[in-house]
């Protein structure tokens, strides 16, 4: 289907976004509506619809600002880093609207077949673009933009099946079971990524490193990551009966991240044999502490237990960057270009031991079993589906049809970008 | 008046801006007051005040980061691209308040001669300079920072009077007489570059270039128009009867800026001859689709138009980068830096048509050719007086009095900025 | 104690961070609890909660993003600046919401022992690290991080302390006495670097200098605390009764700051023999008049007088940059790396010179006079305190056990930084 070797995407890319754009936008016109009456039909003044619309904000900032300067570190790769995540995250928050809408309508519709938005359904589709954003973290460098958009639009499928599974199955509490996108988006991308392996990446990528000025830009990416994170937690927490939980979310998603990123320097430094801090782990690791929290948020309640479940977060995500990242790919060929699995799985799952322990602690025991196994299932589901479609998209990835570049142009923003009448360093 | 060349500004610049500075504080000591009661007397609670300063913050974020950064994507010309617009933007606030308060008075105010400083006011004020800096995109890097600042007064005054001649002369609605903003900016912007074109300012200026750092501080300022362009169309749009208006400002315009930034990805791979995509060209099409919306944004009630505008906008502005910009410099001889002319002009007249097609489309024949002969007037008078004052402008600034730096100066920080103790790259 | 010369500070920093974050979390676990019913019982809806977390928010960027870019304009210090920036903010704030708890609980707790978290206590645990961030820009890349984690703990609670006087003393308003910090901040640090001079530092050390990108970076920093000061400022104007205070101050900031910044230019450019502007000089002196009028805003009713307050501040601030620093420098072997003498102490003493003045000016002459005597006591208080305690800390951190760094790794971020993989410019 492509003979010759060609390393231009211009009749790739081009044809799948206008095909993909024209096809939203078709399916926009017959099944998708601005919800006019949201507030005033529901309540008599505009504070939720104000409330949200903030907490909107800072969410949509940490989507297109905070995951897209954070992929900025590669030293060679900052326009695709920053560029690639805006392309992605629009794409899959326009398929998210439509998929949540189709698999997940809100209860108050009265037309099933109509989906209507509103500030609660751009809050999720940019949640349901986050995870997809993580999965990109796994490739980052290693993977064109055609690639990088089936991956979204497949995660973004695959993550609102996964919770249309655990919801009708399982009865799952929505909020909850939206926070395991950092688990299923980082596993998947980490397959993705296992599956695309090149033999030419190893761990000494002469382009796989940062420098002075792209560190402060993805430090930038972090600080947005870090400062909002309590409102991506708590958004969608906003019924009038859980103010109380969502203030609980807030603070206990703000001292998390606290201490862990008081933890993730005194590590860095403490496992370096110079006794020396590692930028990239401190501003992988600092974030930690909200993606653990936001897993077991719903069971915390005293502000201790948020600041030790941050402790532990840093402890384990900063001991895995200095320890298992080489390890991973030298045992099992697989390359995780921003440490997702350190920073979203590892945590993601410590999140949920900890949900697990504070339900068995204060539950009598019959309760408490049944809860653990409910609880085991939604994880091993959630798992299941990402490691399957992670492989599944990984092998449809392989395909030459999508001119993957080369090993030499790997986490290098010349195979996409013009740089015409551009100054190029050295 | 100023017989022996001197580049410096050490005699211009402080005297301009204080005498300025006096007057302004002067004009504020007689007529302008804050409003006390604001939200107490008109509504029982605070939620008014409260929402209109947060959407306050974004649309400041926006003016100073915003446009700021987006002006530093000259490789030797950030610290002016930024510097410059934080003077220029606090200059034209001030200038604004004093101007929209002579000559737009808000209806419930008792004492004519009073200007009452409220969020509104304040809000309008910063819709003005954002004018002021959409004008100065055009001719950044060929001025001297008095030329820009009495520009930016200049510009400011046009387009209140141009303002007060619609809602007078034509009664337009002030929601959307505002935003003609970027017409009025673009033509007026681009005039002045066209009397003011120099010669030495060929397609191929040496320094008119963008290295990876200054493209993701570019990146940076781009991000954050786009992502509170929704606050920038909608903020003015705040009385309790227009609430659903409000809502479907936001979705609109969320919706066509997620469109419109696929979309200039998409058109600038395509028509690159090598098939790869241009940071610059990008980073400006990505926003036509706000532009477009908030022209036509009190006609737009489905979804899918907000969409097929970004769609639209994105598509002329993305061809009008390739094919146009160099075409204008070699056939007119005129120079526009940031491109204001497709990023804010066609995009502009784009969204004008839109709005008319929309009443067209659902109006009878009568209604529909007298709304199409208003219409038609409002954008006539717009440009017209744009492109007249610009022309004036141009002349003024065409004075040696104001001491214009040499062309082989262009671009470049060092006229104006003291790099004492710094490394300054080769 | 450290009798070799180890320049590491593998068993230094992590030890004293593992230990200060156990302590905290064990006086988390008996002291604070979340406030369940902030918002349900004393009002009858979430408006005051949602204001203040929007405000909050701001007040957060400002202390992690804001200090912490405006921190790295030195040219090999971006890494340090930013990132001990994030170290001791997070530490700052888990000490003072401790601090103020025990010592200025909230009026209306019941148990004088339990320790409410609330936005009101995380804001002002947020102010009270930005006066410990006040502080070490005095000492900014002549200090390890170690030494900076100490100083900020004993800075935060000698400002705690010092408000308890003033508060129990001489019965000082709380929004008044807060505002403090900065001369607090500025005096401590100032205080802190001259006890620690060091001779190897002279006016023109090689590290000691931005460059283009440093540069940009800075201006972000600056540009977030310049953009959002208004609710730094305005934050704990938040009773129902003070709601016409709070849009006095908010605009009241907001005029004062674009004064500030457009007379920082001149006065840069008047001042400097070339006629060119100085871009640190502009960074700190647009922001002396968000200190100024913070320090009057109480007294301040009228917009020129705040503007008044904005002009004089940026004249002092700028005047003071160009002549006052290196003489200091020489004459008292004081070396201040981001002049915050200049941007915080003197600012603040000229908004507290404004304040008295407007209420002597207002007022009938025995109760001016009680007034003076009691406005000279509260800045005595407070200025003795800080300079005591600053020399206090200073001796303290002298101790060669804190393994400071040498002179000729002052301002260079190899001394802490791992650079494993990573380019170096030159």
């Amino acid at each position: 289907m492509a003979p010759h070797y060609d390393p231009s995407l211009r009749s790739r890319l081009p044809l799948v976004a206008f095909l993909l754009e024209t096809i939203f936008i078709l399916l926009f016109v017959f099944f998708v509506k601005i919800e006019q009456h949201e507030q005033i039909d529901r309540e008599s003044d505009s504070k939720p619809f104000i409330s949200l619309y903030a907490e909107f904000q800072d969410i949509h900032v940490m989507v297109f600002m905070g995951f897209g300067f954070l992929a900025t570190f590669l030293v060679r790769y900052g326009f695709s880093g920053s560029g690639f995540n805006v392309l992605l995250a629009a794409m899959a928050i326009q398929w998210a609207i439509l998929m949540n809408g189709f698999l997940l309508p809100q209860r108050h519709h009265h037309h099933r077949r109509e989906i209507h938005i509103n500030m609660k359904s751009l809050i999720e589709a940019e949640l349901c673009a986050a995870s997809a954003l993580v999965a990109m973290g796994a490739v980052l460098g290693k993977t064109n933009p055609v690639q990088l958009l089936l991956m979204a639009l497949v995660e973004v499928t695959g993550f609102v099946i996964s919770q249309w599974t655990l919801r009708t199955l399982l009865n799952a509490d929505p909020l909850y079971s939206i926070m395991l996108l950092h688990i299923f988006g980082a596993l998947f991308g980490v397959m993705v990524s296992w599956v695309l392996h090149r033999k030419g990446i190893n761990a000494k990528h002469e382009k796989e490193k940062m420098d002075r000025n792209t560190g402060l830009f993805a430090m930038f990416g972090t600080l947005f990551l870090w400062m909002f994170w309590p409102s991506f937690n708590s958004a969608l927490v906003y019924h009038s009966l859980e103010r109380e939980l969502k203030l609980t979310v807030i603070y206990g998603t703000y001292l998390s991240l606290a201490v862990s990123v008081v933890m993730a320097m005194s590590v860095s430094m403490l496992t370096s044999p110079k006794g020396k801090m590692n930028m990239v782990h401190i501003q992988s690791s600092a974030l930690s502490g909200g993606v653990a929290i936001g897993v077991a948020m719903t069971a915390v309640h005293a502000p201790w237990i948020a600041m030790m479940i941050g402790f532990c977060a840093a402890l384990l995500s900063a001991l895995g960057f200095q320890y298992m990242k080489d390890h991973m790919l030298f045992a099992f060929e697989c390359h995780d270009t921003c440490g997702v699995l350190n920073v979203h799985a590892i945590p993601g799952i410590l999140g949920w031991f900890a949900h697990l322990f504070i339900w068995l602690a204060s539950s009598e025991s019959t309760i408490a079993v049944r809860f653990a196994v409910y609880h085991i299932c939604v994880l091993l589901i959630t798992v299941c589906m990402s490691l399957v479609l992670g492989t599944a998209t990984g092998i449809l990835l392989k395909w030459s049809f999508w001119r993957p570049q080369q090993d030499r142009k790997c986490f290098d923003d010349q195979a996409f970008w013009e740089f015409p009448n551009m100054v190029v360093h050295k």
